[in-house]
């Protein structure tokens, strides 16, 4: 016995996103046969009008409504500290600290083989010749490679300074500018006792003097 | 720093879906910006289209694409036996084991005062009503009470037990059908010494003979 072909297709949409198994993708269908017609249609059409009108900023690449957006737009935000992040939400993430007042660039994911996603796939030639362009014209004080502490966030910082590090030689403002990356550490409301010991020993590297 | 429209959008309808949380919502209405055109058109349309053709079968309230569901429609199948089921998924999941031919009910919900759900927003008096006019055009044999084994799905149970049979007794057919309910006990693959008591329990009570 089969579903009805409506619910079928459904089932098949929700089941192609990431996280979302056989069993829940029919949950959500069937709790969408209860919910009011207007309420679907509503949900249908955010579904199917998530892209138009978004376009990639021409200089970050985050999400945007317009051509740049409104971050590289902001005439006061420092543009010499540029945080590289993997996505678009990290940037609100980073947004939602109020801590950060430079700019960004977004590389839209990190180098992982084992997906066949290299360094072609993402962002990292415009991340470049931002610099390169910017070097020559504006002063680049800070890149900091705010990427996950994953192994692959790792290998693509990695990466990154390398490639940065080698377009800055030939250049006349030569290592003008310091890479940093996000300091690694307990979270707060953690646990001593039950953080891995990776995070823990980095902890004990990364220890500040009480202020 | 908020969400381009669109995007905000989508995130606040994925919200709304049971058992997804706004950083959930954050992370499918981020990954569906990186799927082609043509797949989020197919998922708009999926959504949009869901509820158009299905309809509940008039008979059984389970849905279906025709007035009248295949199982209520097929003649092979026993129409003496009804297995009342809280929801549609449950008879697909009644029909995967391919140990029942009889027909269904589908109450879509059970009785949960804390939702304000009483026995009026299910299809309670339809299945009584249908027992009603079977009884006299047609031997019921067996009413079968598929519910969850939770508190609400006891009470629906009992509720149900006690309608039928108020039903039954001015009736001429009277006691004519049995009022049954699935098993309770170990669920295949279950580990006993991580049972709970009223499972453990409950599959005491319902032990069986070795054949």
């Amino acid at each position: 016995m089969n579903f009805p072909r409506q619910i079928q297709n459904l089932i098949e949409a929700f089941e192609r996103l990431p996280g979302v198994g056989p069993k829940t993708a029919e949950r959500l269908t069937f709790y969408l046969l209860h919910v009011p017609d207007t309420e679907i249609k509503k949900f249908g059409e955010a579904v199917a009008g998530l892209k138009s009108g978004i376009v990639l900023c021409r200089i970050c690449k985050n999400v945007s409504e317009t051509e740049v957006c409104a971050i590289c737009g902001d005439s006061k935000r420092d543009q010499s500290t540029i945080c590289v992040v993997e996505n678009p939400l990290d940037v609100f993430s980073l947004e939602k600290t109020g801590k950060f007042g430079g700019v960004y660039h977004v590389l839209h994911g990190v180098i992982n083989p084992l997906e066949n996603i290299g360094p072609e796939e993402l962002y990292i030639q415009d991340l470049i010749k931002r610099l390169e362009v910017r070097g020559e014209r504006l002063e680049i004080k800070e890149v900091i490679l705010a990427l996950n502490p994953t192994m692959e966030g790792e290998a693509t910082a990695m990466f990154l300074t390398k490639q940065i590090r080698n377009e800055q030689s030939p250049m006349s403002n030569k290592e003008k500018f310091t890479i940093t990356r996000l300091g690694v550490g307990m979270p707060m409301g953690g646990d001593v006792q039950y953080a891995d010991e990776t995070t823990l020993g980095r902890a004990l590297e990364g220890r500040r003097t009480y202020e």
